[in-house]
């Protein structure tokens, strides 16, 4: 059976998803951050690599990196093809790469800079201008995408929408969501979803 | 045959190198920075979804995100394995998996940070604290790492050591890299290798 080491609140609630959607067997290992920071603690450094959340345990495997538990997800387990293409056609599966590795690869930095910049106070200018400049590029970017589509490889919701949802989550949460009503009407639609809501009422206490 | 959009200075001189180390045929078309704000500018804009480099085309095929280029490639190009594990061994293709996400999902933000913290004046502190932290616990557990072992994932020079590589590089750039031995090392060793230099012989006019 799959163990997530998850720490509240944070990302890996998307795992948790993850795992849901794939209808995958799992038990949650929970850590909770110091009220005081905010960062995670001494429990989760000592039980993962870098302290960090979501890692999972698969047997003797112990991975971490969102992007990369999804991919081995899909690899291993999705064998029908339910969330993730299969490698017949190229073309789809160098796309399903793609957006697997957006989320923490482009659209994160420019909202964890917002989310830094909350805590400044004068707020810093080139940390300013460059966060505005990528956040509006890349809610840009993925708002016209899912004006054009539902999801965001068509119109099947595939592993890589969690993922695309966390970034919407977030946006949302720092208030930077509003000009962006197709990404926002997507973010509402996959929360509708069961395997999400069964993943809330499993991991959020 | 692969195309490769490729900005001056920047990421995709890692990419030319993996292209080298798969010994696959490509072109290049190469795109310059503004000379005043350094940042990317409107050809490139033009030529790729997000403006960024690297990005590849390969036939009918559009792809972005380092991490998903390199995944990309080995899956469909290193039928050999030379450069990726089979998953006959689920254990290896999940390290791998987990390297090949980490330099953009973990490593890349806490430099960037120091990056553009070397043009605020005065330095913010909530970022400043955030990025020594984040830049000491990354780079060190590298360093760890590669004291261990010579590559990555083990004895052998594989895909994700592009982007390891690319870390250390950014590292060094910045100033940052002094302490950590290993890490210096394993990148002075990688960058000796005859595919690092035909991709600069290439790449850099």
């Amino acid at each position: 059976m799959i163990l997530l080491h998850h720490l509240r609140v944070g990302r890996s609630i998307f795992t948790v998803w993850l795992l849901e959607e794939f209808g995958l067997d799992y038990e949650l290992k929970v850590y909770h951050r110091n009220p005081e920071t905010n960062r995670s603690q001494e429990d989760l450094a000592k039980a993962t690599p870098l302290g960090k959340s979501p890692t999972i345990e698969d047997g003797d495997i112990l991975l971490t990196e969102s992007g990369a538990i999804a991919a081995y997800l899909a690899e291993r387990y999705d064998t029908g093809h339910k969330l993730a293409p299969p490698k017949s056609d190229w073309k789809a599966w160098a796309e399903y790469q793609r957006w697997l590795h957006y989320p923490e690869g482009s659209a994160f930095l420019p909202l964890m800079l917002k989310l830094l910049l909350t805590r400044e106070d004068p707020k810093p200018p080139v940390f300013s201008a460059f966060s505005d400049g990528e956040v509006a590029l890349h809610l840009g970017l993925l708002d016209k995408r899912l004006g054009e589509m539902d999801y965001i490889l068509g119109d099947q919701f595939q592993a890589p929408d969690v993922g695309i949802t966390y970034i919407a989550n977030m946006a949302e949460r720092l208030g930077e969501l509003g000009p962006y009503r197709n990404l926002k009407a997507y973010m509402d639609r996959n929360l509708e979803r069961p395997a999400w809501k069964r993943a809330k009422e499993r991991a959020v206490e």
